[in-house]
């Protein structure tokens, strides 16, 4: 009997943070079965994820870990790949993102638990209803700081981990994008950093690119600034028009933020700076 | 004995054009091989590119279409396939764009007549003579105007087609720019719109993106704002440094310019406002 | 008012096609918004799809373009892109491809008709039930024969111009098969002609290949070796098990699968003995 | 000042081999900049690449790390990234990738010390005198046994620790693959395991394929069929010809091959069974 663990962490880079940390696991019996470590030049950051065999719980390997992770500075979790994320997605009109989300977790292909369902309209209850999950309605006419106070207190209610906007056409406060600070992933539909804002389509439309995108990143405050998660394009031609490109494009978006939930509940990715370290070694 | 013509062109949209245009080919013996025809809802504008077998010289053809093409207002071109289109090449001290031509053309892929390297450097010079082809060497300490006026006489000399800009780091003034409006090409090392300006792929890596790319377009004299003729990506991780996506960009680059000499040498490509149609079926 | 045609025809090649039927668009007032004509060396087929803006109902334009093409041996057809192509459904137990599909065409970006659902097994029945459409159980316990003729005799009565096999995991009979010649689309779950047969992704994770794919294909008694019409591939590595490969693989049979399915119902397709011609501008 | 260096072993898993080995290097004092661990399920190899900074050379390390690599029964190597892999290459007529490997490794992209190239035919050697490396005819009229024994006598003149097969047209025989077993890494034309043996594009317009690829191996006495390293497609269409195929295709091959001799010269790449296990983290 043992246990699926991940365990995590980053630390200012120096020397011998593994040669402290492994023999720990093997004391502890833990089978290293895949791991990825990465020092970044650029911050002095040390990225380190590991999948473990574990032979006893996740607890008591971490009263093992806690207090060499404390002498070395490290910012640490130990995950037990058994237990899965906690997932609130937000929806606005458009549903392909939802239903893609709904669909991979129904199938057993995104290691997620849908907490429930926030939109800012009513358009995709009836979908959300039959998948028996609770829908949240928080309209904009209460003003956007109600709703958004309401919405946090729907995270914190929930227990999400993981806030998906997929497809939740508002633009969140400063206040609002500051608290979900590294637990709340957008999807934008442009190869950001090209064409912010509104109807990305429109604009590589008019501007005449021959490739079209989308791009996942944590939500900071920055409207569409914050670090790349997962990016995709597809080709497209002089003869697509705005319209289809919006249509090709939902496949992208679908395809790149499932991506990007999967890493996340799989607890792959770290932010470094205003950027993303991706370990993806199984 | 038949000829392989390319005839192409555009044409304010109305009805009837191939009514007219078409019968005109078949009495005169011309077996339409491949066509498209585009009529773009946007600009109005009508185009059309078809690859001919005909049973006479290029001329004889021609003879025949003026009259309608007169009257139909279309803007239009003869081309024989087997007449190649004379390319110059601009390069400054990078020559993977260069050597990827030269190579391309000698054996036979790319169909272009070379017909000089122009540099504002010597360090080309050595790789070109190799092969057998002219090199010009135009240092920028003369000043640009001058420059640029050498540079111009040298296209009007070898009577080049079409000038490509193959790594050629020089911002173009103006004027030159306007002069070579539709019959030059430059490779931009990013996906444009994103990353303009110097040192593109330094500017990808600090912003995180998980995607670079190339993007060949027709120089205006707007930087990096010309018309798109062929983009392409490859796909990086937070762990490729600046100088890596440097090194990968060089094969998108190289692809990608290659892929857009040979549609215009083969009359593939119209602009069309600030935007090109690529008409590719055969 | 104009309606959108679609006019296509194929013939054996022969010089003066386009000069003929050209001038009848022309006069009867038809205007081409976009065209692709191919001319195959290999088989001497010619194949033409145009779009028309056309002033008149099909009808009329279809009673003045049939005397020529039968003096010019076309085979044609003449559709109204306002009529939406009737496709029939065949699915067994695995549902991604179906939910695809159904989704596509509920967000109006598949111009078809859905007149019902066909399984082997109960699985989906839910599903569909909740979109609305008919689900036609046809268990495989009656015997191939049996269960193949209702499968035949729905066809005929729901009108269904196309039958989509969307993980239908069932061998057709080579009566079944040649019946629906041309009219039967089945998505295979490999990048063809690779792993042909049962468990592809098994035998792709054996092989360890670095791209995994699937493939849209007619359908022809000779099981995996239609006419392919659509491929695609996404990367893998070592780490990649099997399972996930057949996750990941999900993604791509439905990307391919809904690309097919439309080119079809936009009346792009022609098969070209066991290859296709895809015509795609506009 | 530091050493860069790989620390690359495999070993039958089990666990506790990084829990000692991470305190030898960080007690040798070496900061580990980025590593892949990776258990495969399959054939329970453990497989593990580190990039360290040393305070000492190579050999200090090594005699650290021998006692317990004994101990652990580790296939292990440690190599110093200062010192360039010596790369013989073997080429036909065909010079594309050949070109291509000498223009990277001549700006610096390519970590390889070319000793020499071999070729059955003289059509390089202009090419391979001008940029001043060893060119070896060895025309097959000697008999292939007395050509192979040249072949082979080269390699260990020059100490090629890798043997390139970049479009070297001939079939080894068993003897020579099987000595060359691990050290020589071929690129075939097509995406395998389809389109096996000759002419490998034109089979691929027989089938009507709609991408075409390549792929990079190592060489095994089973044609073919050795441990894909490497792959790759490009997006055709049905008007793409067998001989423009070929032209894309050379593009596809000179990429992927570049990419495993780099990974190979980089000490990233295990043969696993009939697999490779790729670690790519920096």
């Amino acid at each position: 009997m043992t246990t699926q663990l991940v365990l995590r962490f980053r630390a200012p880079d120096r020397p011998g943070i593994m040669g402290i940390i492994a023999p720990l696991l093997a004391n502890h019996g833990c089978d290293v079965r895949g791991a990825e470590v990465y020092g970044d030049e650029g911050t002095g950051g040390f990225f380190c994820r590991m999948v473990l065999s574990c032979p006893t719980g996740r607890d008591e390997l971490a009263a093992v870990i806690e207090p060499a992770a404390r002498q070395l500075s490290l910012e640490w979790e130990l995950r037990d790949l058994g237990t899965k994320m906690k997932v609130l997605i937000a929806v606005s009109k458009f549903g392909h993102c939802l239903v893609d989300l709904i669909h991979k977790r129904e199938i057993g292909q995104l290691p997620i638990d849908i907490v429930g369902v926030v939109s800012n309209h009513e358009a995709m209850r009836k979908t959300v209803d039959w998948h028996g999950l609770p829908y949240h309605h928080l309209p904009m006419d209460q003003g956007k700081p109600a709703q958004e106070a309401a919405f946090l207190s729907l995270i914190e209610k929930t227990g999400a981990e993981l806030t998906v906007l997929a497809r939740y056409m508002q633009i969140l406060s400063d206040e609002f994008s500051a608290q979900l600070s590294g637990r709340c992933i957008n999807i934008h539909h442009s190869f950001l950093p090209s064409f912010k804002g509104a109807k990305p389509y429109h604009q590589a439309h008019a501007r005449g690119v021959k490739l079209i995108g989308a791009t996942a990143h944590f939500v900071t405050p920055d409207l569409d600034e914050g670090p790349i998660i997962e990016q995709d394009v597809r080709r497209v031609t002089h003869a697509v028009t705005a319209d289809e490109m919006v249509a090709i494009g939902r496949e992208i978006e679908a395809s790149v933020l499932s991506r990007a939930v999967r890493w996340q509940a799989e607890h792959r990715i770290f932010q470094n700076g205003n950027k993303t370290v991706v370990l993806s070694s199984i």
